[in-house]
């Protein structure tokens, strides 16, 4: 008899329910005995010297709890270690843009804390100020941190082959400048925290994160407080996009107040604040130049990235690498030169964002339909001429394992009738195509690895602890059904603890695109684990050798006489008994070369596997109105193995809408170092009805490491449908957009320009 | 090098910060969002017919969201398994007691509920109602139940060797009848319950408790809920001493009103409610005859007790047991015959208490000290020549491990100068002693034992997970002590997840002595796991074998050199990059005899150990107001090997006070089914100005099982003072008190009936 699998099959994710319901408590809802409410007050200046403070006001009005300032804080400073570390995360001295934290009050309603924060006294003495890459990076410019001379904060540098060399063998060569605006990631639950402070030292944090051991690490180091005694609980959170994947003053503040009352206060940012004062995407600016022989074989690659980094490091070593590699992920590149340079402005600092340097990104699909139409190739053929595949080594030397991109490629294409379609669509219609991978998991040293544990109650229920977290994705889910699945048992008999830090081992976060690939695989090897007891305890009572013992549905059995069998739950409860009951443990560490890092050793295995994804979008322009509509989009995705489709499908979903009409007109609109948009009704999120059809392919490769095979699921089809657009954009118009995002007035722009050159096509 | 010990140091407990500060959250402070408040609505009748219920005007309430009848339940009923199940928790057809739940709201106040409860109009046919056992065992008597004939509910029946022969070869036979008035827990904390169930299927439940799996068992059988989907949560308890042991009517009907809204829901009982609705003690009477020879070797026991149970089952089983248990297990019985017999009341419900059977104790200690005085033998010397003795059987087949019975009997004689004042002291003062016993731990089937996992995070701190449950004894601390001592690694790097269904595996509860015993030694196995792979890594790292290496204070170092050394912290790196985090287990099992049960097999190994103390209480007797004055109290207890004494000693100050301050004067006072003193004005609680010295002992005996040699800590003090007490006043007055407690009225009763004697001792 073979085990049925719950793999594959679609299923409601476990924390749709709640969600629906409204059931679920986001860190906005939550309310504790005792609890005080904080608010900020923020820096009004984008750069100004701090020459005092005079909280006194606020410290002797009724109902203020506490007051601080940076004379508070502990002078240790954020920043990615070993990195650059530069953010006080409350202003000392000077404030930097314009949000920043500069005191906060705890008091016992908001209201009070409000009144509050308008009696102190800051006196400030302005500073001139620098906003754009160019601005920062001018002769003369305002220092804004003593240490990064020309306000260069990070430079990273790769180089491979003999750049130079190859482009004079090369036989077409482009060339093109690209830039892309900054963004809010827009989650849809504002930004919150609420900390708890007793007098035993330990400090309880709920806060929407996209890791809480990475988050209660930094915060035991920010706060001097031993890391066993920082405690970030599980909640429910909305959205992360990379946003919230590390420490800010938000929650140091918080933390700080509650250490400073002893009692619990909760921080809720407004709207705006979340726009000015949490993490922003990065605007860029990109100088690229390929080199392709005349089959269309790409020989050569240069690249100078500047990533406008706002007031502080955030994790910018991260940040100004990875968009390098999940081209170089993607396409042979046997010479290529990167050159990323992060620059300090008076802006909020600029963080991770899953769709990673979208003008990178756009600039790489540019170039490479530019080379294609030059040499008259098909641009699907010339991405499959340099796709990477299975068991080829990307530029800085990882090698691939499992790789669908090919079949992405193809399969995107017939579904979408490329063929028939690109180039062939009327005017003002057009098709494009984005390809690209993505590293599951990449290195940070000792913590890239998962642990998981299990046990087992005495009914042969499992709970499952583990640090993965659910931003949205879908990970509570995944893992619940990777121990079901490994261990034979219903899911219904599968509860979940995770994303607390006391109560589960470490896990790197869900950064990267780690939660199924290398989360998911320990809890694989904990239910392997639990397995291995339940089949020991199963042999000795039913005198069956354990090879020839499987379980499903809770029942253990023989496999070749189903009739010989033995119910987990007596399993549990015959262990039990034996005092011996059933807890088991798994950990999976990824193939991460041990010393890979950011900046100063940028060679050797990446990730323990990569992931593939291919966008055909199809758009209408309206040339009256320069706006751009996404009419149909296919993807193809090799997540390795579907572990649930429908979660699957619902994140490309997401993607579509985020990165593919968001496209089209999300983007911060400024006033020197004033966010104009801040707030949902200028900023322009995608609506549901702008939603296209969406025809999805999960494309099977079952990765040889992956948990069942599986690896990522829908991030790359969020970079590869904004790359789609813009390419279906110029098959429409014959124009490339450089600017982005899309907006009619840059559609309007480039149509009037084309039609004053006379011209088919801009090359 | 030898390591440090943590043992045998008194420290302030990890618990104290948190409740010392006001910080600790108890069940009443809890506020979820969303929550709604429930008032349950009481029978006014001792017994009664319920021919009709209108719940039409409450339910039409505004801001009433559910309103609740015995017709929501589903029909099971409560009781120990496989014993008498007879509770349904919530009145179907009749009323059994004043206070029994009716029907029960839940609504957005606590205002609205109370206004709602006053709209249900339920109609009764009220019956006719007993109160004591021989009301309820007359002929003719009304019938509770209609299973129970003549009221009788549960027999337990043992008999050993050849009673009416030893009799017969008796060169002194003594009888008494003994009784004990009803008493309430009075635990600081009111009863108050939060249950919370969600659109997933899924409760959680905050409520104290003295084992949260059993709480949580009772309640998936009851809801008829999956085990996984029944959560208790941790809380901070104030008090238990048996009375928290099982679920009960307002666990019940909280979970229902959740179920029924949808909503969070709390229930907050007054503390009237708390005297007349949650567990009682129970009222006993209890004949009993003793023989012994001349020497004053006890040979023949007979005893037949009747304990008022109230209106249903309970626990009734095991407390119409264990009062027999915890005296056979302090002396040889070569011949005895016990008849428990548990009667149904329209009274409260009555449970186990940690003072096991009052009226059975006293008993023994007057019989014990009646004997001597015939036989002109010192009461010290008759105990001393009937104790047991490591090696020894009880009565029932128990075998006795560590036994500092004999020592502790010395030692409380030796500090009190026992010799020079029993029969010396001056009229109206006296001494008397108490000595006992009690099992570690009890049967419960495959439950009996305990398990814990632990993990330890990059910072080489460990968390434990183990169900023990605190209800004030200092059990929190207890297995975080345990843990670090074991490990080698300070008490602050040792967090602790405890008392919480879905963290934890299966505990038998903070029952009858088990926490130390049978939970610490779960948590010590899991810690040398830890330990075990903590060294294996470090034996490899320092080329040191496993044999030499010891680790202290968190630093693993080769015994012959400690220059060799690691910190643990390292080994945590280590064992992360290697993808092997440490996690591990462990669990304990007691010796129990695996086919003992409480009534149809009571014999064989009954628990893991015994531990066992004795006191001496000096009394001073006011002969005008009859008001007993506890002057002086000696005890010495035999805990194993101390962990923390200042737990232990602070545990005997409130034995002290609660046992034998308390045997003074606390009783519940009744007008027939009516509770008179239902609040802490009338019902007299001990209060500190009454409390004597004490002067404290501990015995060290190193049980072979216990965690570091350790037993039970204090339990056996609570029954001995009360025993102590007794005698003290006899030893004052020359009158044995048979009922219980020892007010001034029946002192002044007492001495009044002796004077009309004109005699010096009515024996």
């Amino acid at each position: 008899m073979n085990r049925e699998t719950l793999l594959g099959k679609s299923r409601a994710r476990i924390d749709a329910p709640a969600k629906v319901t409204g059931e679920a408590i986001y860190t906005a809802d939550l309310k504790l005995p005792r609890m005080l409410y904080a608010k900020v007050l923020r820096s009004p200046h984008p750069h100004a010297r701090i020459l005092s403070i005079d909280v006194s006001k606020a410290t002797s009005l009724k109902g203020v709890e506490a007051v601080i300032t940076g004379r508070d804080a502990y002078g240790e400073k954020w920043g990615v270690f070993p990195y650059t570390q530069d953010h006080a995360l409350i202003a000392i001295e000077k404030v930097r843009y314009i949000g920043e934290e500069v005191a906060a009050v705890a008091a016992e309603t908001e209201e009070i804390a409000q009144e509050a924060i308008q009696l102190i006294d800051v006196r400030y003495e302005p500073l001139p100020a620098v906003f754009t890459i160019e601005e920062a990076m001018s002769e003369g410019a305002p220092k804004i941190h003593d240490q990064y001379e020309r306000n260069l904060n990070i430079h990273v540098s790769i180089n491979v082959g003999d750049v130079d060399k190859a482009f004079k063998e090369a036989d077409v060569i482009v060339e093109d400048e690209v830039t892309s605006d900054g963004e809010t990631y827009a989650m849809m639950e504002p930004y919150a925290v609420v900390a708890q402070y007793t007098t035993d030292g330990y400090l309880d944090v709920w806060v929407p994160n996209a890791g809480p051991h990475v988050r209660s690490k930094a915060l035991s180091n920010l706060l001097k407080i031993p890391l066993n005694k920082v405690r970030i609980r599980h909640i429910t959170i909305g959205g992360a996009f990379g946003g919230r994947s590390e420490v800010n003053p938000n929650d140091f503040v918080t933390c700080l107040l509650s250490i400073k009352a002893r009692r619990p206060v909760k921080l809720v940012l407004s709207r705006e604040e979340t726009f000015i004062a949490t993490r922003q995407v990065h605007d860029m600016k990109v100088w690229m130049k390929t080199g392709a022989k005349k089959d269309g074989t790409i020989i050569a690659k240069d690249y100078r990235a500047y990533y406008n980094g706002g007031a502080y490091s955030s994790t910018g070593p991260i940040a100004t690498s990875i968009p390098f590699y999940v081209y170089e992920e993607t396409y042979r590149l046997p010479n290529v030169r990167y050159n990323g340079y992060r620059v300090i402005t008076n802006k909020c600092a600029r963080g991770m964002f899953g769709h990673h340097g979208r003008a990178f990104q756009m600039g790489n699909t540019i170039q490479m339909d530019r080379i294609a139409e030059k040499l008259g190739l098909d641009p699907m053929d010339i991405r499959l001429k340099n796709a990477l595949h299975s068991g080829d080594k990307t530029a800085t030397g990882s090698v691939i394992t499992s790789c669908g991109l090919s079949e992405s490629i193809k399969t995107a294409a017939s579904m979408s009738g490329w063929k028939e379609k690109r180039g062939k669509l009327p005017m003002y219609r057009g098709i494009g195509m984005g390809s690209l991978a993505i590293m599951c998991g990449f290195p940070m040293g000792f913590r890239s690895g998962s642990s998981a544990f299990i046990r087992m109650n005495e009914s042969g229920q499992i709970t499952v602890f583990t640090a993965i977290v659910d931003n949205g994705q879908g990970n509570e889910n995944m893992a619940v059904t990777i121990a079901a699945e490994t261990l034979g048992v219903p899911i219904g008999d599968v509860n979940l603890v995770n994303a607390d830090t006391e109560m589960t081992e470490h896990d790197p976060g869900a950064y990267s695109q780690t939660a199924t690939f290398v989360s998911g695989n320990a809890v694989m090897r904990a239910a392997l684990d639990v397995k291995r007891q339940v089949l020991e305890i199963a042999s000795s009572k039913l005198q069956v050798s354990i090879k020839d013992l499987d379980i499903q549905n809770g029942v253990v059995f023989a496999t070749y006489d189903p009739s010989k069998n033995i119910k987990v739950a007596n399993i549990a409860k015959i262990a039990m008994g034996m005092g011996n009951n059933i807890v088991g443990k798994g950990a999976y560490f990824p193939k991460i070369s041990p010393d890979r890092e950011w900046i100063k050793n940028p060679f050797g295995q990446m990730a323990g596997t990569y992931s593939f994804n291919t966008v055909v979008a199809e758009v209408e322009v309206d040339p009256e109105t320069g706006v751009v509509k996404i009419v149909n989009v296919w993807e193809a995705q090799d997540c390795g193995n579907p572990i649930n489709p429908k979660t699957i499908e619902g994140q490309i979903e997401g993607c579509v809408s985020r990165a593919g009409v968001g496209a089209l007109q999300e983007e911060l609109r400024w006033d020197k170092g004033l966010v104009l948009n801040a707030n949902f009704l200028d900023y322009k999120m995608p609506l549901s009805i702008q939603q296209p059809s969406v025809t999805k392919k999960l494309i099977t490769t079952n990765d040889p490491e992956g948990p069942f095979g599986a690896k990522e699921g829908a991030l790359t089809c969020s970079m590869n449908v904004y790359k789609a657009v813009v390419s279906a954009v110029y098959d429409a118009t014959g124009i490339w957009i450089r600017e982005y995002p899309i907006t009619p007035e840059r559609i309007l722009k480039a149509l009037k320009r084309k039609k004053e050159r006379g011209k088919q096509n801009h090359l």
